[in-house]
């Protein structure tokens, strides 16, 4: 492993996870971190998340050859620039946002005399803060690197095998596909499901006791992604603004096309299309990329309980 | 319990899971069932299913004091029109059916001699067919019976404790009231899936493949109510119209509002919705209806695994 010590700024879900899968897959590699909260800081102690927990970001950051901002898209480059003096100045500067477009400009911005690679780990739970991380979070998970087209390339590599390191598989991509694809996996589900949440909770001729009752239809399966972190979730639709609208506008497409389609009373069309998405769910399980036991395992099925 | 012999009509995850849970919480009462589909009633006898696969549904009511119909809502008056000979006099007639107005309509009408009170377990997974179904299916699930204004209450009662016997909590609504409030806990959601694993499988800038590769963002949960069974997905739309065009209605006003905020970058507006979504998710956890781990305990976080 190129790196020796890595330094965290951010100590949430993210990189709470990094710092415990660090220290179970890289004994060798010294682990330090900060976060803006103190109470976030006392939590990160207490749990060992990292090897060292500082005050402030400079002595985190100091003797690091590798840091890793895990903060809000939003508040990258107000969190990197002053440390522009106390990061190495051959240390590589990454990060673990959902948008990498704009984060890409803002770290260059932040630091201009560092070399940044931004990385997005596709990984998460609906849980955040200090509480939320844990080691396995990237196992089986897919890395997205999005290096600027001339790169160091032994950084590169570097920052590719200590991902695979933490169980991660890596993949480069251009900043502006990523935000893309994200667009589409991601972000556009998201606001999709804090949608369908809120227009759940504001009605008046259904109680939310009974949208909550009666949850086990289907809403309850939105409600998990619907809980995830408000500002994170804020960053994400405000930095990666167009790609999200181009998603939401196809998709906005097909619900009217369905739409018109329970209208008119054209079952064959309705069944045309539910039949189709079943497909994507068995090549997602054969993939690895999600649970194969019915309901996620929820009820254990069979084993009465 | 006040019924000896249950007749299953339609073998598949409601009906099987029915037959399942019937003969282990039940054991003194005769199970019985037919589905229109050789195979299925092939692979019902081969999981005993029921105690008893019968070639024709006539066979299978014969003798039974409840008939409970699990086919899709858009067959259920097809299906039973031919048996008002079959069903003994003094049986009573249920079902399981998603939306409760219309099945209540054409079951009245194609057994006009009978008692008839319509019942919908809020119980599911994505997978459908006689391998579908477990006995564990109902437990601490809610089950609404909807039965007309004026009803045999001694038959009312005795149908309650049959769903209480099989591990459910038993709900009284008007028909018209349980397809508003499944429209909005169930239908509308599953519309919401069917839709965006269309678009994302639909794209020319992002592969198919990428969707299924980066779905951990968030897409994948989406795509387990997408695996639904598209028959009775097609019969629930077509047959809970109106309450579903209503809430669809709602949530379109709702997206294009926060569709708004992320145009003029209101990262407030995102913000207070986004942490109000958030409370919803534990109640419904505090109510038992879902899994509290993360990610519904799919990666076995902190297990190592």
């Amino acid at each position: 492993m190129a790196f020796r010590h890595v330094a965290i700024i951010g100590l949430g879900l993210q990189g709470g996870s990094i710092g415990l899968a660090v220290q179970e897959a890289l004994p060798d590699m010294r682990v330090t971190g900060h976060d803006i909260s103190a109470e976030t800081r006392l939590r990160a102690a207490e749990r060992g998340l990292v090897q060292q927990v500082f005050e402030t970001a400079e002595e985190a950051v100091s003797g690091a050859d590798l840091v890793i901002f895990c903060v809000p898209p939003g508040a990258m480059g107000a969190v990197a620039a002053p440390l522009r003096e106390a990061i190495a100045p051959d240390a590589l500067v990454s990060d673990v946002g959902s948008s990498k477009q704009l984060i890409a400009r803002e770290l260059g911005a932040a630091l201009p005399d560092h070399l940044v690679i931004p990385a997005h780990p596709v990984a998460g739970t609906e849980n955040s803060g200090p509480d939320a991380g844990f080691a396995a979070l990237f196992r089986n998970r897919w890395c997205i690197v999005t290096p600027p087209e001339q790169t160091d390339l032994l950084k590169l590599s570097a920052l590719v095998e200590f991902w695979e390191a933490l169980g991660a598989n890596v993949e480069r991509m251009s900043p502006e596909h990523h935000d893309l694809v994200l667009a589409v996996t991601s972000h556009l589900p998201h606001l999709i499901a804090y949608t369908i949440v809120g227009t759940a909770s504001d009605l008046e001729d259904v109680t939310q006791s009974e949208v909550i009752k009666y949850s086990a239809g289907g809403f309850r399966d939105f409600t998990r992604i619907a809980a995830s972190d408000p500002t994170m979730w804020r960053d994400v639709f405000l930095t990666n603004r167009e790609a999200v609208l181009t998603m939401l506008q196809r998709f906005t497409e097909d619900l009217t096309a369905l739409q018109r389609a329970i209208r008119v009373g054209d079952g064959d069309q309705l069944f045309d299309h539910f039949a189709r998405t079943r497909d994507i769910r068995r090549s997602i399980i054969q993939e690895g990329q999600d649970d194969s036991r019915p309901d996620f395992g929820r009820s254990d099925h069979g084993k009465g309980k």
